[in-house]
C-alpha cells in the first residue's frame, strides 16, 4: 500500500494511492486506513510531504565507505541527532540555498516512518511498530558542518528535509538500493545492506533514548558520493520499491 | 502577567495566574488573552510545562565560566542543539534517571518562549516576537555526552526537559539570577548577564537558520556549577522575576 499526503482545493488529507487516482482517507493513516469520497486523479492534487513529524532523529556515518569518503571511522553504536519539523518539505518543493554557506551537499536516505507509540523496543519488534518507509534528502551545509562542533545548524535550514513523494507500507529494508541523482547523473548509489546499523537495530536504539510517536521519522544515513547542489540543480532521491522524490535548488 | 497551563479533572488549558488563583484562557495565549469562566483556585490543579513547543533549541557553552569549568573555550557563534518534544515535563514531575548513563547532570537555564512565527529576525526586532520566559533545566547525561561526539543522544531522554513553572511575560532577560539547588543546597548561581550571547543575539542567529513557530523554546544555556543527579535528589530551578521549577530524579 502506499499512502500520500496531497493539498487539492485547499484542503490537505491522507490518501491512499491507487495506480494514477488518490483516494481519501479518514483518518491519519496509522490509526485506521478507511477510505472516504471518491478518487482524485494524482495531477489534480499537489503531493505534500508525507507525514508531519513531530521529530525526525537522523542518523549519522551509517555506511562505511560514507564514513571513508568524509574521512571518519564508522562509530561503535549510532551517531544520532535532530532536523527540527520546520526543515520538512514535500515532493517538487523548492530547498532553499541559505546565504549562510557556500557548500550545501545532497544525502540521500531511507526514512522510516514510525506507525505506534513506543519506547524500548525490542529489535525483533521493531517491524510492528514502523508503519513503512519513504525517500529524504537530509541536505547539509557541508562548510557549517565543519566549523560548528555539533551537526545541528548545518542541517536545520528551512528546506533541509524533503520527504516524500508517499510511504510505501510494504518495503523490506533489508536490501533496497538508495541513488541520488543531480540533473539525472547519478551522485550516489548504494544499498540499504550496507548500513553500519540496520533499521531495526536504529529504532531500537533510539526508543532507548526517547518515546516515538506516530508519524515520527527517523533518517537512517546516507552512501557514499555525498557532494555540492547548486541553485538552479535538480536532485533526485530514487529508493528501489519506494520511488523517486524529486527537488529543484533555489 | 503570568500564564500557566494547567490540568483540571481530566482538562487542560491555558490560564493567568492572579495571586493563588488561575483565571481560564479561551485560545493558546500568544493567539490572544480573553479569560473564559472562572477562577480556580491554584491547588486544585495541578500545573503543566507552560508550552508544548514544536522544537526547543538549545545554546552551548553560553557562560564563560560554564564552558571553563568544562575545559572549554568560548565559541566565537553560538552552538546551537535540537532537543525533542517528548523531552519536555512540568513542574513537580518526575526526571527519569536512564540506565544507560552513570552521570546525569543539572543545567539551570533561562527559557525564551517564542510567541510569534518569524524567520530572519533583527536582534532588535527579538523582543517583539518572545512571548515570555521561563524556568528550564536541560538535564544532561554528561558520560554519554563526552562519549557521543554529537550531543542529541545525552539531552534526548524522555523527561530531561522540565519547564515551568509559568511564562512571565515581563521579565527583562537583561540580568536576571538563575540558580540551581539541589536538596535545598545551592550548586548553580549565575546571572543572564554573564550570557556570551544574550537572548536577542540568539533568537536572530537561530531565526537565520530556522523559521520560529508560537510555542517554540530556547535555552539560553547553563551557568557554572553543573553537577550529578542521583535518585531521588529534589532538583529546583529559580530564576529571578519567573519563579521556582521543581523537580524530583526518580
Amino acid at each position: 500500500m502506499r499512502i500520500v499526503r496531497f493539498e487539492r482545493q485547499g484542503v490537505t488529507g491522507y490518501g491512499r494511492l491507487e495506480g494514477k487516482a488518490i483516494v481519501p482517507l479518514r483518518d491519519r493513516p496509522w490509526e485506521r486506513v478507511m477510505t472516504v469520497g471518491e478518487a482524485v486523479p494524482l495531477e489534480e492534487v499537489r503531493l505534500l510531504a508525507p507525514s508531519e513529524p513531530s521529530k525526525i532523529v537522523a542518523v549519522g556515518r551509517n555506511y562505511r565507505a560514507h564514513a571513508a569518503e568524509l574521512g571518519n571511522e564508522v562509530p561503535a553504536w549510532p551517531i544520532i541527532f535532530l532536523k527540527p519539523p520546520t526543515a520538512v518539505i514535500g515532493p517538487e518543493e523548492a530547498i532553499v540555498y541559505p546565504s549562510a554557506s557556500k557548500n550545501v551537499h545532497h544525502e540521500a536516505e531511507l526514512a522510516v516512518v514510525i506507525g505506534r507509540r513506543c519506547r524500548h523496543v525490542h529489535p525483533e519488534d521493531v517491524p510492528s511498530y514502523v508503519w513503512g518507509y519513504t525517500c529524504a534528502n537530509d541536505v547539509t551545509a557541508r562548510d557549517l558542518q565543519r566549523l560548528d562542533e555539533q551537526w545541528t545548524r548545518s542541517k536545520s535550514f528551512d528546506t533541509f528535509c524533503p520527504l516524500g513523494p508517499w510511504i510505501d507500507t510494504e518495503l523490506n529494508p533489508a536490501d533496497a538500493s538508495v541513488v541520488c541523482r543531480v540533473n539525472g547523473l547519478v551522485r550516489q548509489s548504494g544499498r540499504t545492506g550496507d548500513m553500519v546499523f540496520g533499521v531495526s537495530a536504529l529504532v531500537a536504539f533510539i526508543s532507548e533514548v526517547m518515546t516515538l510517536e506516530p508519524g515520527d521519522v527517523i533518517l537512517t544515513g546516507t552512501p557514499e558520493g555525498v557532494g555540492p547542489l547548486a541553485r538552479g540543480d535538480v536532485v533526485e532521491v530514487e529508493i528501489e520499491g519506494v520511488g523517486v522524490l524529486r527537488n529543484r535548488v533555489v
